[in-house]
């Protein structure tokens, strides 16, 4: 690993730089099979999920009888972790809900904004050796609450043509409406025009590979919207004396196992816990299953010393982390002073994965320092807010010559006489 | 004008497509410009401030004796009306402050979720004949509420090298802190990247031309946010004999005189009310200075007649106006059942030129049907939600053995590790 000590401003850049990977070549194979899907539908679906899933499948939603058997191949253990996780993302994605915004500005002009449902969303669940239910449970438990009508998921199939029980036992018990048996770019092009079995949605949510984040980024381009821009994971601690170095250790390696390309940082004031840091590190990584991802993640990855909370805060908040744990005495200033950071877990119990499976914040969050602008996934992202006015004779007259005014000064006489007529009208 | 009677379902998707352009060609200017600044920084936007705003500047920041300037320059009946317009949009926009959402969802698992201001935000505000001083309201009041640290303005200058007095001035009201005489690609470009003069911000908001709406889907690329996709301005009215015919076709000319690809849509219940709104607009269009543009805008744009309120609210839905009046008897009817739309008029009384300038509601909305997924600019476009979690030993407890079983499942031991780790130091 690499350590750094009390790095000059001018390197920051340099040091924070993220491990980044091309996808100029990937556009023209979405943008292919983006105009395939759109043109031959189910058709062209049935081709690509033979040649990538090595399956040839005539229907692509899941079966009421599909859904029972997964119910009786997941252990009872993980459904009662499923149920309790589930019942915490819903406690706190609940308490997010907010109430009408009213306001009379002037008398008889009265404003609100409300928050409506966006009808139909689409989830995309990747495949592969890991099954990620606890993103579904991290999207359908909000889409639920928000009052989405139609919930669709698409997840590719293995060889047999099946999708992961957990996948379908999760799916079924957060109130996904429609599930599908496709995957990768195919599964975003469907959801973005619609085929002859797959719904089109408004918006697209999901992690995914290189292909499946291109391909929703095409997306945006056919007016679909998506959750976020998806980079690498990444975690960023910031700790001193009083954390625990094998917690510290621990949560790096946590991150690191994701992927070869995660990026994980520790931020010091003290070279002490940096050295003890490493040495955690070194004896955790020998035993995981993932050993070989994780020590290349770490690889990338740096421990850097600062000389005081100042400076680490700078830095922290050039960053702008996904995930960032705060192990400091000084507690209090990190919170208040960090503006950029995607989910925050403090003290040393407060381990990443707790956000990651149950603790009930959402684990779908910004990387690639888009927490200086972006929110995580949560009940807002399957909402919009709609505004509304409505104005008596009283309150026309009180803002009328306003509009009046401002209209003309923008050169646009049809505004001005639309309130120029109600004006006239009440005079008569 | 064209009017089309209870129209078959299958046909409302040819009956409501909006004008569309075609960007591809553009995109290559952008690209070009985009790479330019991003290496040659200050010098190249004095080349292309010559040669599309005819004017050579050596500095772009607008200077405090300009300001000063600018103040004389406007009129006070301006002053006031845009000083009534402001501090209306100020009331519905500080309405729109939420307070931090807490939940713990097990004893010990505390999460909240806290809103901050994104640090830097850019505002772009289109020069030409009309100058947009209501849009920098609409975006610097909530920007200032929200907190960001930094707000830059760009607007293209004059040929004399001026901005106009009344963008000078309501800038300097709302606290926009740096203003800056650049525009087209070329200032999108230079809040993207950042140049010596011009600082980089994270998220860009504001209308434009089709060069500048290009210019803010390429600066996406780059890791900046935009508030959100453009498209040509609509009006979707919905009216009833109820409504007053000649108020309706005010507002449908309001919004034809923007540009002659805005699109103004009429749907009733009444054949009555229709050629009632017909004759009133050729009635009106005739005095109006920019009677050209507005006219081709009504030549795109449809009177439609549907049978009852149901139909009326399905093909509502199924356009999503970026503005939407009703003035109907049975207005809770369509105000409970829509969907998507960007921001709502009521009744008799409530133009929609109230919306664009004094209200309080925002008048950046999502057009092209973007209402489906997108919300209008509110105080939570200058802010970003992070979720923070305090665990506490009891709370690890309640959750840990949770986050194991649904880690190990998920293949990822490195993360049931970090909880394993230390529920093990809580049993020693």
């Amino acid at each position: 690993m690499k350590k750094i000590f009390s790095p000059d401003k001018k390197d920051w850049n340099k040091i924070l730089k993220r491990p980044t990977s091309t996808v100029a070549s990937i556009e023209t194979t979405v943008n292919t099979i983006f105009n395939e899907v759109r043109q031959e539908g189910d058709s062209i679906l049935r081709k690509y999920t033979s040649q990538f899933d090595s399956v040839s499948l005539d229907n692509f939603l899941v079966t009421t009888s599909e859904l029972e058997e997964a119910k009786d191949l997941v252990s009872e253990d993980l459904k009662n972790a499923i149920q309790l996780a589930k019942s915490n993302i819903e406690i706190f994605h609940k308490a997010q809900v907010t109430n009408r915004v009213e306001a009379e500005t002037k008398p008889g002009v009265l404003c609100w904004q409300e928050k409506r449902p966006i009808q139909k969303v689409g989830l995309y669940i990747p495949g592969g050796t890991a099954p990620l239910f606890s993103t579904i449970l991290m999207l359908a438990v909000p889409a639920n609450i928000a009052g989405c009508k139609e919930i669709v998921l698409c997840s590719p199939p293995d060889n047999e043509g099946k999708l992961n029980p957990a996948i379908l036992y999760t799916a079924q018990l957060c109130g996904v409406t429609k599930i599908f048996k496709v995957g990768g770019i195919q599964a975003i092009a469907a959801m973005t025009f619609g085929t002859e079995s797959i719904p089109q949605v408004y918006k697209i949510f999901g992690p995914g590979n290189q292909f499946v984040t291109v391909a929703k980024q095409i997306a945006t381009k056919f007016g679909v919207a998506i959750d976020m821009p998806a980079g690498p994971s990444e975690l960023l601690v910031v700790a001193d004396d009083t954390a625990d170095a094998a917690f510290v250790a621990s949560d790096l390696l946590s991150q690191a196992e994701h992927g070869i390309d995660s990026q994980v940082i520790l931020v010091s004031t003290s070279k002490e816990l940096i050295l003890k840091v490493e040495e955690e590190i070194v004896k955790q990584v020998f035993d995981l299953p993932r050993k070989e991802i994780a020590e290349k993640a770490i690889a990338n990855s740096r421990l850097i010393y600062v000389e005081d909370d100042k400076t680490a805060i700078d830095l922290i908040n050039e960053y702008g982390p996904e995930h960032y744990i705060v192990c400091v005495q000084n507690e209090e200033f990190y919170l208040k002073n960090t503006f950029n950071a995607g989910s925050v877990f403090i003290g040393n119990f407060t381990p990443e994965s707790a956000g990651d499976y149950a603790s009930g914040t959402n684990h779908t969050l910004p990387t690639n320092g888009y927490a200086k602008q972006y929110s995580g996934v949560n009940l807002d992202s399957f909402l919009k807010s709609m505004t509304f006015q409505k104005i008596t004779k009283e309150g026309i007259q009180q803002i009328g010559s306003t509009i009046e005014i401002m209209a003309e000064a923008e050169g646009l006489q049809a505004h001005k006489n639309a309130v120029t007529l109600r004006l006239k009208s009440l005079k008569e």
